[in-house]
């Protein structure tokens, strides 16, 4: 790489658009931000055809097609930031284990983890070195960008790392998972902590190499208990915002996991990700604006006439307000969505005028 | 059927335990009533053994083997309640669908709704008649239970009907259905006004045939935000409630959908279940104790060791306070269940004393 990485030391000042930072900092904006979670994926007809070409961990491992496949929403779609190409399943590869990402059957780790010598098999010292494709791609989108958008970075939450993990492949229920946490929740408590730790060098790292902020996202989060919640999710999730802390801001996205949001929201975390399984007015008085909230347009209705996508952004927005938030949707686009009612999402966003 | 079939005239003192009943009235009672959604199912041995031997809808459609089937947990297990063996797809069957049903691989419906023509040729008038096999079953159950407890009827909700009746099968996300409701609402609304109309004539039919109470299983209600949950799921939940008042108690179980439990604690139901996304205090906070609250157990807590499952359950009861209140799980047990865990669940609420 020629270009010198950009570092958290570059001034925020050099980007042309920055909303999302300026957001997330509770500045006073002029409307939300918006980007798109998964905005970089399978509904956009340029991402299918290097899909075609490359396979899935080719595209993640290599610098040059993560950035262009991160690239291609900023252009395509007019969202507010790029996130970078990349899967949360490379922390557990980076540990050591095989992922698998078969077409039309997700992930799956053909060994899992079961006892507790399984974890100690796990790299832990350096792990996140292994991980240099990343900090290349951010470091390259960065420079491609060149000051348009901002850059996100992202990593799964611990107990999300941890399902995968245990279970092998994804999982209705996450039982395994949970009777793991259940009946051993020593070695459970000790495989998070693992995750944890490679997980905020992982996400210095990204800043480092270009991240202007990073999202943590705990997808099965929502399959906790309140109280399962607090003991195997949340301390880690802390644990990760306090060690950001002074690098870049950081996004929680505990999906599914509304009852959360009070705690978290007097977390050193800087916005939390909601899905649409709780309105935005409750949202926000359950987190009483200490913190930016994003979120949380149903994916599912990307699927309605754009009239009425225009009109439920406006709703959503009316409902959070404009300041402390991020106009997201509340889980990743699905392949199925026209790019136009996808730019109709983010055209909304950006004609929002209160009325 | 040489035996009259019980109905809600029948006076309940001839039940040696009515707690179920009591409970649901209101009164107050000297422990909560127990017993577990899909009590009669695949972590029986004795279940396995007729699953063997009978396809599913054999099971479901002759009455000795469902009845059979719904007393195996009331023996094994110790519950306080029996729920009839049925499935909740038998309403489109009745409509007129042709639902399969494949080992491991769940229901799946060849022919699916995608248009009015679809919806005007579904069975209306009477479609209830061809559920004779339904009402025979609970018929003899209350027979063979002979007092010993009351018997649980039960119906899918019309939302979570339309979601089979549209996607064909099971789904994450449920996101034909919902864009079959976003893209086409009026056609959505008649759909859901049909399932509604057979679904209560189906209910009182049950009570007439010895249900003492029926619950009605929203299990894809969590899919919609809060506002789309007031539209397309809980006016008909509210009509059902509503038509069954002076039959028998209405359980309302909107899986996932803890953003209605207040609306839903002001409507004719007598009991509303919650799954283990919320805690019971927060749940008592919406509801006011307007309403019998059912719940929370997670399933998956079962596989925790014996001591643990009965130090929470009785957490659990503490949480919610022995009166207004049926223990339950928060979803359905699941296969890999030690029958001696489900028994500590149904133990440690027999057992519970304040302390």
């Amino acid at each position: 790489m020629s270009t010198p990485p950009a570092t958290i030391d570059q001034p925020v000042k050099t980007l042309q658009n920055d909303l999302l930072l300026r957001a997330l900092r509770k500045e006073t904006v002029e409307r939300p931000p918006v980007w798109m979670m998964r905005q970089a994926g399978r509904y956009l007809p340029d991402y299918l055809k290097l899909k075609a070409q490359y396979d899935f961990f080719t595209r993640v491992q290599t610098p040059e097609l993560a950035c262009a496949i991160t690239l291609q929403p900023i252009d395509q779609v007019g969202v507010d930031a790029a996130i970078i190409f990349s899967d949360i399943l490379v922390i557990p590869q980076a540990m050591g284990l095989e992922v698998l990402m078969e077409e039309g059957k997700g992930p799956s780790l053909p060994k899992v983890i079961s006892c507790k010598q399984d974890i100690d098999d796990l790299v832990t010292d350096g792990a996140e070195q292994s991980l240099k494709y990343v900090y290349d791609a951010l470091t390259l989108t960065k420079k491609e960008l060149n000051g348009r958008v901002p850059l996100i970075g992202f990593a799964g939450a611990p107990w999300t790392i941890l399902c995968y993990m245990i279970e092998g492949k994804g999982s209705k229920t996450w039982e395994k998972a949970k009777q793991f946490a259940y009946t051993q929740p020593l070695l459970a408590h000790q495989l998070l902590q693992k995750i944890t730790d490679i997980t905020i060098s992982y996400l210095k790292l990204q800043a480092k190499a270009g991240a202007d902020t990073v999202q943590v996202f705990d997808s099965w989060a929502g399959a906790l208990s309140p109280a399962d919640f607090k003991t195997y999710a949340q301390p880690y999730l802390l644990q990760i915002a306090d060690a950001l802390q002074g690098e870049v801001p950081v996004i929680l996205f505990p999906k599914g996991s509304w009852y959360a949001l009070k705690d978290l929201s007097n977390s050193s975390a800087a916005g939390l990700g909601i899905d649409w399984g709780i309105a935005p007015e409750f949202a926000r008085e359950l987190t009483g604006n200490r913190i930016v909230l994003q979120g949380n347009f149903d994916p599912a209705k990307l699927l309605a006439p754009i009239p009425d996508i225009k009109k439920a952004v406006k709703e959503m927005i009316d409902a959070f307000g404009v300041q402390n938030y991020i106009a997201n949707l509340g889980h990743g686009i699905t392949p199925n969505i026209p790019v136009d009612h996808a730019r109709a999402f983010v055209d909304a966003v950006k004609e929002y005028r209160k009325s």
